[in-house]
């Protein structure tokens, strides 16, 4: 079972008319919109789970490692806020504790959670605890953690879906990527709030279009999360490889297509739009890596040659690995 | 360590005036308030975790069994909108599942936790599952859900909080305690949002102060929860032993003050308070059990005799049973 399936499935089922109510967008984006009186607002929860999205910490972590994994469980539903274009405003976390982990521990995990929540103006409102039940002969169960993020909007853009890419959009990322578990980035990256509220500040200079016209975080590796916004959007999305900007350590643009965890934005806006101005503004580059065109839905990859691969399998899903 | 040290813990933290932003009410409550432009937003969230609030549930759980964890995995959580006086809206659900739970048996479940929020208004809009890792030769972690779940305020009450029961008051429950885990009634009672919103909608007669005038949901036992609302209150709760209402199966005061997982909602009126139309109006009796009264901040019992039990000790926790 995987995440995608979950949300397809999920989303098939809300889009009977009467469960609708204030619901603007449901299950299958990077956050929903729900409608309350007069607002907009973004809501999104992301698991943390021991063993899967971090190491096992054993019985006692030390600080360092509560810290980080404080901030990754925080910051993957900030990031998920940040591409819809989005401003976090307040946050809830739960911890499913084993039976014996330390209280003093625990306490550390949720002042430094409240800590980041607090550095992407998402404060903790709330929470909740709960301890997976002790049994004998046996080691203990994961540490499962989860954090809500409610955000709003950008006032001037709206929420900024996976599904409005049109062909002739060029294909944007921040940063850079590939290589993020082994160089622990995926513990210690920046959600890029900053970055995504400055390009909602943009327009188009020519078709006055709104800039960005789709946007997703990349969580999942950029081939296979290209491909999710080119599904949604119903376009075929182009990735020239050498394009792509990697880490240094990272060896090469298949890697840098699949690794995944690397919480960046990919983006589409209308060609002519001007980001020249982005590394000033927000201290994070940004790089053109393809285009939009019609065709089947879908992403592919070009290399060097004439050669073209199928994007949409690359990557890996934290529901099976 | 339990929820309520948890609670404390972030309330601590919460407290610094650098930290709260839109924040209204932190933790502590049983929903947190937060403001989104005009708006007023109430927001939970609470686990239910394999063997610790349902009993094991085996490889492939028969449908019936699916549905009841179901229930109350949004249940739960609607509950503690019905504590604030608040309207549900929406849901967001969470599920680490044993890395041999079979997708069909997860669909089932996130479907029924979709068909439960929608009857309580509160459609699942988005959600995460992850997988617990699979390791050798030993039995699987435990199923672990959360449910979020925004609501609003009654617009005319606001929210109700804990700390607002004043001396004078007098002290009332829905529907009746106990045994709620031996009878499974804690796997399908029905969250008491039609009784809340209809509390809220009464004014007191004489007084004009609002009604409720403090209320909480009973999940820990009404002996723990009736002194959690003294605490935040500051008040003395003094209950009488022979009106509480117990259910048939119930063997005495002493069960229905301390079984817990009632999910019933006590409350605080002014004394002139007239709710003799309530059981007509929602289909729910409303007990009076007792009084607030001035003096040390926590809550007693009073038997026929001139018994007097200290309370707040009653009831049971779920991060330690």
């Amino acid at each position: 079972m995987n995440e995608v399936d979950l949300l397809r499935h999920i989303q098939t089922r809300s889009a009977t008319p009467a469960s609708r109510g204030a619901v603007e967008i449901g299950p299958g984006d990077d956050a929903a919109v729900i409608r309350v009186g007069d607002e907009q607002v973004l809501l999104t929860v992301d698991h943390l789970v021991e063993g899967t999205h971090f190491n096992p910490i054993g019985q006692v972590p030390p600080d360092a490692i509560i810290d980080r994994i404080a901030r990754k469980a925080v910051a993957r539903s900030i990031s998920d806020i940040a591409a819809m274009g989005g401003t976090p405003i307040a946050s809830l976390a739960t911890a499913c504790f084993p039976p014996d982990f330390p209280q003093e521990r625990a306490n550390l995990l949720f002042d430094r959670m409240h800590a980041w929540a607090i550095r992407w103006q998402a404060p903790l409102v709330g929470g909740d605890i709960a301890q997976s039940p002790s049994r004998e002969n046996r080691p203990h169960d994961a540490l499962v953690l989860t954090v809500t993020v409610v955000g709003r909007p950008h006032p001037a853009r709206g929420p900024v879906l996976r599904s409005t890419a049109s062909p002739g959009d060029s294909l944007w990322v921040t940063g850079r990527l590939g290589n993020s578990l082994r160089s622990e980035r995926h513990l210690t990256f920046e959600p890029r709030i900053t970055e995504s509220t400055w390009l909602c500040s943009r327009s188009s200079s020519r078709s006055g279009r709104p800039v960005p016209s789709a946007m997703i975080d990349l969580s999942d590796g950029l081939g296979r999360d290209a491909g999710r916004l080119a599904l949604a959007s119903n376009v075929r999305i182009e990735i020239d490889a050498d394009a792509i900007p990697r880490h240094d350590d990272c060896r090469d643009w298949q890697a840098a297509a699949s690794d995944g965890e690397d919480y960046e934005i990919l983006f589409t806006v209308p060609p002519e739009t001007d980001l020249s101005a982005m590394l000033q503004a927000t201290g994070t580059p940004a790089t053109r890596i393809g285009i939009v065109a019609a065709g089947e839905p879908g992403c592919s990859v070009r290399t060097g040659a004439d050669t073209t691969i199928d994007a949409a399998s690359m990557g890996w899903d934290h529901g099976t690995h």
